[in-house]
Formats: structure tokens, C-alpha cells, sequence
């Protein structure tokens, strides 16, 4: 069954939902026949941190409540992000435009590596305080993957892969996706936020066995005449 | 939708039903969305010819009836080839294992050849009065295809694709099929024998009707809390 998950690098719960999702898939006996892809999303696409403004800065202003409140908003996120094994600092983060990096994320999926430029891009942003609208972070980021660091240059510079993050958005929209991170279950069930690993155990379960049942093999519905102008062992019948 | 076609190529109403769904296709205005793949089938599997036996002789020998009663059978179908715009001349047809045939099928498939390779061996069998068991014949077949040569001797001295052509005789058991020509629709609906094209054109629509509505995106049930632990354009809901 296709899990797809619509996420932003920028999106503290789609990394916690992400431990979440991945501890309900280590409990699942038929981890082997779900196939995962992450999906594009942005919560701020027109964002550019001119400023270099940092997330207490971002969250204050664009919240309109004091740099103080913004350090509170945060502590309950960190708390349940260290509850899901990620020691996440906000004060170190770097707010930043995700396009690129979805860009980046599209490359390493073609070459087999989507679930862990994800990994790395979330894990760059939230505990490495690394700029990942930076192009020379997003390069050493691609380095550290193992990917051709030229290529990923060349790719950059260029509008590759544009249209793939904005079809991702597209499809969040078709599919009245309006938060993230989202989990589409076989395109028939959604799951909304980094939910309890039970839930995920329990909605993919579910999801997993309707997909499973809907494939079974036979029997078909025979729509023309059965045996006529057709061979078999015994020879052709007309 | 995809269309999975249950095929031997010692079948005349194989080659026949493929004709005959080709037009059925052409009258199609959805034909870019239907996926066709041929899958391996043998009326015979155990036949070889070692005495280089010809049509009637097989026929008078396999269904215990005279040289000219096996001659006879052949005209009726001889008629409806033509009607689908075939000049077979059973006369020269020489029967043979087509195991090496639905290996080199296989092989062209992976080349995204194989359509052309399914028309060129029934072609060969039933047009040009070739030997399609003999390996000779199989490797000027596939450069007629413009398939590497060399590559497809080493595939035919070599095991390769014989698991693929089983597996696909394994599945069509699976379905319940038991003569071919076999048109299997999204695995739901099954079409036996070379049906009128007419029979195609309402089968197909019948089964891509279904197929898309099925396909319609959203909306999806949700599973999860709606925004609880998820992140949107105003900010990120605990």
C-alpha cells in the first residue's frame, strides 16, 4: 500500500510525525508492502529571510505577540519532540524559504535516497541550525547523502524539479490537505498531524487491510462469451 | 487502466483478438490511458516438434481425426483472420514450443518493445511459416525488433525470464484462466476469446468507467485528529 505524506522542512510536527510514523511502521507485520513517498508542501512559500532573523524574531513578528510569548509557543513542541528521541533547540533555528530543498528532496528520491534527504533536511533545520536555503548548505547536505554533488549544483541553478514540488502543492489542494504533516493512506484515508504511534498503528493497519482485500486476486467477471473463439488444452473452439 | 492480455503465440485467436482489440482501442477516446501488457500462456507446454510435423499433421495426430478434417477446421478461422485483416495460410504454419517465444517477449518488454515483439512472433508463425522454437529464427526475429543480438543469445542459452514467463502462467491460473486469447481489465473483469470489436469497445469503456471513477482524488476520510499536532499557513496547532 502507498503511504504519501505531504510535509514542509520548516514544519517541527512533521518531523516528530515522522518518529511517530516510523515506530508504527517497525510495529506492523507488513512493513514490507508499504512504500512511502514524502510530497511537498509549504506553509510560507512567498517567505525570504532577508533579515536573517531567527525563529523567536520570525514567530513574534509574524504571530504579533512578544519575543518571550514565541519562546513559550515553542518549549511544549520541544518537550514532545524530545519525547519522540529529537533534541530540537529552536532558538537555533534558522527560518528559511523550504522550496529549494523540496527541490533537493525530489533529486534524492529519483536516485533512491527521498526518505533520507528528508531525514537530513529536517534534521539540518531543526537540530544542526543550518540555513536550508542556503545553496551551499543544501550542496554540503547533498555531499553528506552521497549524492553527485555537481549534478545537485547543476540542478539548483536551474528549474529542475519546480514543477514537481509545485504538483506535489497542487495535489495537497485536490485533496483538501490544508495542514501538514499529512498521511494518505491509498489514496482513501487521511491522518492529519504527528499523531500517537497507536494511531498510526491503528489507522495504517486498517488502511492496509482494505488495500489488501481489494487486491485478492480473482474472481473476474467474465463480460464476453466464455470459450468461444478462444484455445485452450483441448484445442480451439469457434 | 491497465489491460493484461493472457496470450500464447501458437494461438491463432490470439493474434486474431489482438486485431481486433487494436481497432477496439483506435475507437477509444480515452486509448492514452489504458496500459496494455501481454502475458505468457502455452496451450502446449510440453510439446516439441520432432518430427518436424506440420498444422494438419499436429491437428490429425493430437485430436485423433483425419489429415482433411484437421484441414477443414482450419478454414473457418482462416475466414475470420482475413476478416481482421490476416492472410494466414495454416498450410505452412509449423508448430512449435513457444516457451524461447514468450522468453524473448519478456526480454523485448524490458526494452519497452513488447507489443512489437508479440505482433512480430505471431507474424513469424503464422505469416512467414518460421519455426519460432528454433533459436535461429528467435535471434533474427529480435534484430527484425532492433534488439541486441548478442544479448539476446546470451538471454536464450541462460535461464533468464523463464521464471517471468511462469509466474505469468501461475497468475493466469490464479484468475481462473483457462483458454486464451484472456483481456483482463483493471483485474476485475475478464474478456475471453477474440470477441467482435465491438464486445471491446463496451467492455473496456465499461471497465475504464469504473476504473477512473475509482481513481477520483478525494475526499479522503480522515483517520486522525483534523489540525491536532499539525502545522499550516497560520502557524502550528498544539
Amino acid at each position: 500500500m502507498k503511504v504519501e505524506i505531504w510535509s514542509d522542512v520548516m514544519c517541527p510536527f512533521c518531523y516528530i510525525g515522522k518518529r511517530h510514523f516510523e515506530k508504527a511502521m517497525e510495529a506492523l507485520p507488513f512493513q514490507d508492502e508499504i512504500e512511502v513517498e514524502w510530497k511537498s508542501f509549504q506553509l510560507n512559500p512567498d517567505y525570504e529571510n532577508v533579515d536573517h532573523e531567527d525563529l523567536y524574531a520570525y514567530l513574534a513578528r509574524s504571530k504579533g505577540m512578544s519575543r518571550q510569548q514565541a519562546q513559550q509557543m515553542t518549549l511544549q513542541v520541544a518537550d514532545m519532540a524530545k519525547n519522540a528521541g529529537l533534541s530540537i533547540d529552536f532558538s537555533t533555528n534558522i527560518p528559511a524559504n523550504s522550496f529549494n530543498a523540496h527541490r533537493l528532496i525530489h533529486f534524492a528520491a529519483d536516485k533512491g535516497l527521498q526518505d533520507q534527504a528528508e531525514e537530513a533536511l529536517f534534521k539540518a533545520h531543526f537540530v544542526e541550525a543550518r540555513d536550508v536555503a542556503n545553496p551551499e548548505e543544501l550542496l554540503s547536505i547533498a555531499k553528506e547523502l552521497g549524492l553527485e554533488v555537481e549534478a545537485v549544483k547543476k540542478m539548483l541553478d536551474s528549474d529542475e524539479f519546480a514543477e514537481a514540488v509545485r504538483y506535489d502543492v497542487y495535489e495537497s489542494q485536490q485533496l483538501g490537505i490544508r495542514g501538514v504533516p499529512y498521511f494518505v493512506l491509498d489514496r482513501k484515508y487521511g491522518i492529519s498531524g504527528a499523531q500517537p504511534v497507536e494511531t498510526f498503528v491503528e489507522a495504517i493497519t486498517k488502511g492496509y487491510k482494505e488495500w489488501k482485500e481489494s487486491k485478492k486476486v480473482g474472481p473476474l467477471e467474465d463480460l464476453g462469451t466464455a470459450g468461444k473463439n478462444a484455445c485452450d488444452d483441448t484445442g480451439c473452439e469457434i
